[in-house]
């Protein structure tokens, strides 16, 4: 089951306990800053080795993965109640990327090292 | 094309430009942050009202899309560092929300107000 | 006591249990989010008058209390680390920002409405 | 000059431009989070050691010091407007961690690691 499903799941959570008038889309983007600090509360002290080894382990794993379900779930409700499609503005901006970053010319440079993916404007 | 299609691509861009090195969870989860913050600044200051109305106009919905975008790159691409099925620990996560908020309990109450979906413990 | 002893305080803090090596900008950044993250809990869902009233009952004013002294812990720290004069950088923002919004020029206007006190290049 | 007198020029700032209706609880709690957002970019793919390069530099130094300015603008004009003594509630919280972590119990110790200064219940 994908996205657009995750979505009507959601759109019809919200519906039968009436919570639609909580779902202003600034509240749901503090959730989301909610949520994210949860996740990286997970990362706060570890070293990146700490952090890959609990990573591993099946309790690190399942509590990662609890933080990271939540993030998506107002992800995906706010692209919702925004009226946008999440994965199409995703690809759009993978390609823009691709455009911004060559690999030709970003390959392991460290010019360019501050501006992975997402990277700035 | 879903979830799975923009992790394998994720992982190829980042692959093609040698920037594996830089998506540790511990910088990827930051980078999470990072974009939240960004979309934070959309509804930082107008009311509800002047939000919604942002998020009908053309630019307004062009911008905050760009910025979603963003924030589900890297958290597709933290999922998957991670090795873990997002979509399944997101529909996991709904499932045990309906456990704990169930609709007869919860419409409308204000007790649970603010407990809507994401939740806590 | 001012900042200056706080910093002093929290130096002394971290050297008396060998925390240190755990205090880089990094994680101390990423602190500053958690706790953001765990303020931002308390203004997720209500409206602004009901915030207005949680945070003038003595539990409110408490629980919000603790949450800001996380945050300026950190940033205190931050700044320490980085040894940057937290408050005359805040001051030479604050004069920067009073040329940036002429009152004569932003008082009360929508058009700047979007950009107060910290504001944006 | 403290944070006493920045809380009071803040205000000032604001009430010149009449920009207090802007300053709810939410919205300056949604301005701290973009503004860490901003603050967590200059550590966003750099190593602990490239990291404590840029900020021994001029350039970084200041750019890092506007970033932390914005940060406890923000704090500052939240305590304020919340009326609560940011100091004395990070002094209560030094106080109290202190006592949650002695020095004793916890110096070097890695099961304590992860809960450094701020802490959690």
């Amino acid at each position: 089951m994908g996205l657009d499903d995750l979505a009507a799941e959601l759109r019809r959570f919200a519906a039968d306990r009436e919570w639609e008038r909580f779902h202003t889309p600034k509240n749901l983007a503090i959730s989301l800053a909610v949520e994210v600090g949860e996740l990286l509360e997970h990362v706060q002290w570890g070293t990146d080795e700490e952090i890959a080894e609990l990573a591993r382990s099946p309790e690190g794993k399942a509590a990662m993965a609890e933080e990271r379900a939540d993030v998506c779930i107002y992800l995906v409700r706010l692209a919702d109640v925004l009226g946008v499609d999440l994965l199409a503005a995703a690809w759009a901006k993978v390609a823009a990327n691709a455009e911004r970053y060559p690999a030709d010319e970003v390959r392991g440079s460290s010019e360019k090292r501050a501006r992975p993916p997402g990277g700035r404007a």
